[in-house]
């Protein structure tokens, strides 16, 4: 979920940088190098340059400052480092997203550019996060997990380190199949589970399977992560956007449609569960015409009712890839996802996936043991209840603050779509936006060809800021709602 | 270094499992499907199923053995998920490779069909594996790496764990940056330094990158890594193979080629470090022609005498692709690799590796704490003086019990090659094969439009085999060199 990259807004000159430079006292042993990166540093933390300032050139830098070029570019690449600075290409050098916090510049790009910078004074970075799909990083279990590290290199052979089954390590495959059979549903035996680094790397892999076989075209929702569109089409498959209606995506496919992705259990963005006589229907569609249902359930863990929706997978192994994910329950960094997937498509998928695309193995038998020591589950049901809880306060506030507002989709997720009057979507994400609160309007997961069209609607994710932010977050979107 | 597939040789016939099957007796609480596996299983461990012995489909034994298929089939998936067997689409299901050591299926894979039946009798599993470029896995320094974990967790702030930069994590690039410039004299910033997935992840990153300046030709050594030639033939660029002469390879590519991948520091296979007139050369023949330099140094760490070779890339950093790893001095399933680019490249490089490819963090954030600590140096010194006494050993049984055998490439890595008497290479590889005994011949790494070629050889990695697996493993080379 990085995205675009950040865009150059303004040019800061070499002169205003020499006085930076020259309001840094060169302390004993520091030399021009750290002082110049302490002076640029300064500048950004203060808000006197802010992101996407496209700095001088290094040579023009040097020129002004009477320094070696190379001292200017080692100053440049420190600060790239740390996170202060990014390179771009074509774009020069530009002051980072969220200095503050150095890995948030690619996290952040996820959306377009953060900051509508008010003409009159420097922009803010923003306060907080409510773009859906980043989980809440605060609630990865660090001591859980290094606990189950240190259980797994205790137990795994050597040759666990060496050169690994494309597949994945066959511990993590049975750990996963047997969970994903409890906890989903899924109809799968391990050696039918593929490893993947990703959500995203396991569509590649079958859609790399998917043109193999000669297909050309997959229908999607109308309504997705943007992101997932052009990566089928970057594959060489045409996107069909698939009608909308009054119970939601109607998922069977045009004729002559090759496969269908869907997120059955938790629609992204709407946050609809795919209807049982639809389940059904799309099904029958893949057994009739020997279709492909490609089954996201990305975040199918985090349903908050009494009444779990299982994977629609079950209905028919052998025409559903089912895929999961990590990536929302503990976090995106560990690059963990699976498949599970038909048997006839078993051995295509893992050559797709290539040999040494494997991952990180003892991240692998991390995973393993922390599913079947129990872990996994009881972390999942922590992370639930801290959902859930959100999703409670943030109904009860809108009832108080916001009660035009209508929220929809509140039955599971990380998310929720919040009805706008018509018209209104891209004015109250700029005004959110001003006020440090990075929200998404519902159009952007809109396909350019979708037949119709949702109302207006921000796509707020409450997953992302720590409990101890969340507080301060949900007042900042009332008083933007109310 | 994984490879092609398990060949099918010989099927077993399902009256055959049938005896196996009854042989084994239903114990209480156990049920058909756990009887079969194990009946499977002994028959596997004890030599009566061959490697790469096809089972009948799960259909055609359920049949024979009036079970359900599901139960067969369930069967047959434990026994792949333990690696007894593997399921391999067009050949069905085969009896593993090395069945006694589950992972080593995929990791064997690097060679041709490793046990050559006797025509009389069943075949024995290799219990020496003898195949270049396969690190001592029992040396990975569980403890020291499981530390480094628990100390980058406890650093690393929420962020570190959400979608990454795809540059990797400044931390690890930061630290690289710093140790390779100390260790290999490698010159780049931070912000320069790639990380991959491996070398030939690297590889596949910088072929995009020369196909999308609209390169068509890389010039490759006449013996390399078989595999890197697939590697860059498939990203549609043509590999030239380079002349050989008695000082090595002649390193200047023929007028009109675009790149050249070279390993410097010590030329796989056959050993030798590049002359210092011909590294020269080929710089300039970069900055003559724009050309690009892909060097290799995959295993530049392990120079055992007290001159080391450092890296080309410090002579021409603005033309010079430079990849290292951690598979080799550390373990391959860890999955990391790193590249330091031209500057100009930076860009390109990154937008080819795409932005969702990020390597996981938790390992990135142990190697980052891991090099910075000083450990990783600890580390490569270690197994620096494990590999040379090895070599030491090699070159002493060989004066003592082979002294007709002369011995190349001796400086350094983790392998040598043996020079055979003519005519005699594919002989000796099946005997050793016969004698358990996992070796290359050097014509398996030979280019197949070579100029010129080498002498009859053998390639003995000596750094699979564990420090109490290495006397037997010699001994078992000089029976058959003898």
């Amino acid at each position: 979920m990085t995205g675009e990259p950040l865009r150059a807004r303004g040019t800061t000159s070499p002169a205003r940088l020499r006085q930076a430079f020259e309001g840094e006292a060169v302390r004993a042993g520091r030399g021009v190098r750290r002082t110049l990166a302490a002076a640029v540093r300064e500048a950004v933390r203060g808000g006197r340059l802010a992101p996407g300032t496209r700095l001088p050139s290094s040579r023009r830098l040097a020129a002004e400052l009477g320094l070696a070029r190379n001292t200017v570019a080692d100053a440049y690449g420190d600060l790239v480092a740390e996170g202060w600075l990014t390179a771009r290409r074509g774009s020069g050098t530009l002051v980072a997203d969220r200095p503050d916090r150095p890995d948030r510049a690619d996290r952040a790009a996820d959306t377009r550019p953060i900051v509508s910078r008010p003409a009159d004074g420097p922009s803010r970075a923003p306060r907080h996060d409510l773009i859906p799909g980043n989980p809440d990083l605060s609630a990865f279990p660090r001591t859980a997990w290094l606990a189950a590290t240190r259980r797994a290199l205790a137990a795994a052979p050597d040759d666990a380190l060496g050169y690994g089954d494309p597949r994945g390590r066959p511990e993590l495959r049975a750990a996963l199949a047997d969970h994903l059979a409890r906890a989903r549903g899924v109809y799968v035996s391990p050696e039918h589970v593929l490893i993947c680094a990703g959500v995203s790397h396991g569509l590649r892999i079958v859609s790399r399977v998917l043109t193999g076989r000669g297909a050309r075209s997959v229908a999607v929702e109308s309504y997705r992560l943007d992101r997932q569109y052009g990566l089928l089409e970057a594959a060489g498959l045409k996107t069909l956007p698939l009608p909308l209606d009054t119970h939601g995506t109607d998922p069977v496919p045009p004729v002559g449609t090759d496969a269908v992705l869907l997120t059955p259990a938790h629609q992204f963005p709407a946050g609809t569960a795919l209807r049982r006589d639809r389940r059904t229907a799309v099904v029958d569609w893949a057994g009739r015409t020997g279709g492909l249902v490609l089954e996201d359930d990305h975040d199918g863990e985090f349903r908050f009712g009494h009444r779990s929706v299982g994977a629609l997978q079950a209905l028919a192994p052998d025409r559903v890839v089912y895929l999961g994910t990590a990536g929302q329950t503990l976090a995106p960094g560990l690059r963990l996802a699976w498949m599970a997937l038909p048997p006839a498509l078993a051995e295509e998928a893992v050559a797709a996936k290539g040999r040494i695309d494997s991952s990180e193995v003892v991240s692998q038998l991390t995973m393993a043991e922390f599913i079947a020591s129990g872990a996994y589950s009881r972390h999942v049901r922590a992370v639930r209840r801290r959902y859930r809880d959100r999703r409670d306060s943030l109904v009860t506030a809108l009832a108080r603050h916001a009660p035009q507002v209508r929220a929809l989709g509140t039955a599971g997720g990380m998310h929720t779509v919040l009805g706008l009057p018509p018209g209104t979507e891209q004015l109250v994400v700029e005004s959110a936006t001003r006020q440090g609160l990075r929200v998404a309007g519902l159009s952007r997961y809109r396909h350019e060809r979708a037949p119709n069209g949702m109302t207006d609607a921000l796509v707020v994710g409450y997953g992302a800021p720590s409990d101890a932010q969340w507080p301060q977050a949900l007042s900042a979107l009332m008083r933007i709602l109310s």
